[in-house]
């Protein structure tokens, strides 16, 4: 049983087995970047990805807004404006995008920065889609600045593209993403 | 039905309302930052937050590994390692953690860029949870470190706390976010 011991926490120094019950019913909620335009990103999202904008705050006294955005059925949202807000915070995975008012137009900002360089950290986030090679093809036809196309490097079937503040979106499917991980498996 | 009109496309330049058929299936399934030391991270993301190793992978040519983390129930992942690749990326809301080799021992090795201090990008991943407070007290508890704990600051019941690298992660749950960001709604 190979494949159980590698995830095992004999084989993973620092890992416990079993959730404390304490943390019942945590679930990954959000992952937040900040964007400079949200123009730009909510039709980078909704039109090429097919995101939906599942809820907006806006904190005038700060100068900034949050767009939610999400694979959910934002038709199954709430009306109540808080209700629509404790119905997205229910949803896994999540993107949060931040935008900070006045960045859109302003000449001076340098917009931000991706993680890929130095300083490195924050890497991309995935999304599974159900044919990598189809789905990159119509992202060529939209338009999208690829990282990595399919056929590029050593992993042949993932891409890698880029957002409108240059953050990257890894892209793959299931049929194929066992065989092209299977030698790091 | 102000709640409706706040998210709708006419309020929300570049939002297209509807999702391209070509998006079908999409999920957002992993975020990816890297890690020092993995010892330290799985400890953290298991025993602090409760998440499983769903998945892990190994580059031994490229000197790295990748960790996929959540809260599904590992149990239920397949035994043979391709299948659990498979599996894993089937999941949404996973975090994908990336270790270069030898960096938790390299004295040289400054750590990683959280995103919050300039330049700025990545923000956070959020977790909703139980019940906040609740949640903080086992946190402090457990020694975790605070970017802001329930209480400071303006926005009272949500908090920060900080990974082994410094990344951060907003804890939150659905009892009061709505209240709590009303005015924003």
């Amino acid at each position: 049983m190979a494949a159980e011991q590698k995830e095992s926490p004999s084989n993973n120094p620092g890992l416990q087995a079993t959730p404390d019950e304490a943390t019942k019913g945590y679930f990954m909620q959000q992952t937040m970047f900040r964007i400079k335009d949200p123009k730009a990103s909510l039709d980078f999202y909704s039109r090429v990805l097919g995101m939906s904008l599942l809820k907006r705050l806006d904190f005038p006294e700060m100068k900034f807004s949050l767009y939610f955005l999400g694979y959910e059925d934002q038709a199954a949202a709430p009306s109540n404006a808080v209700d629509r807000t404790v119905w997205t915070f229910a949803q896994k995975a999540t993107i949060e995008l931040t935008h900070n008012w006045g960045t859109e137009s302003d000449p001076e900002f340098k917009g931000y920065h991706n993680g890929n360089s130095e300083p490195r950290g924050f890497g991309h986030i995935g999304i599974t889609v159900d044919d990598t090679y189809k789905a990159c093809e119509r992202f060529e036809r939209l338009g999208v600045e690829f990282v990595k196309k399919p056929d590029d490097g050593k992993m042949k079937g993932i891409a890698f593209i880029k957002d409108p503040d240059g953050y990257w979106i890894e892209i793959f499917d299931l049929k194929t993403i066992g065989n092209i991980t299977a030698d790091a498996a």
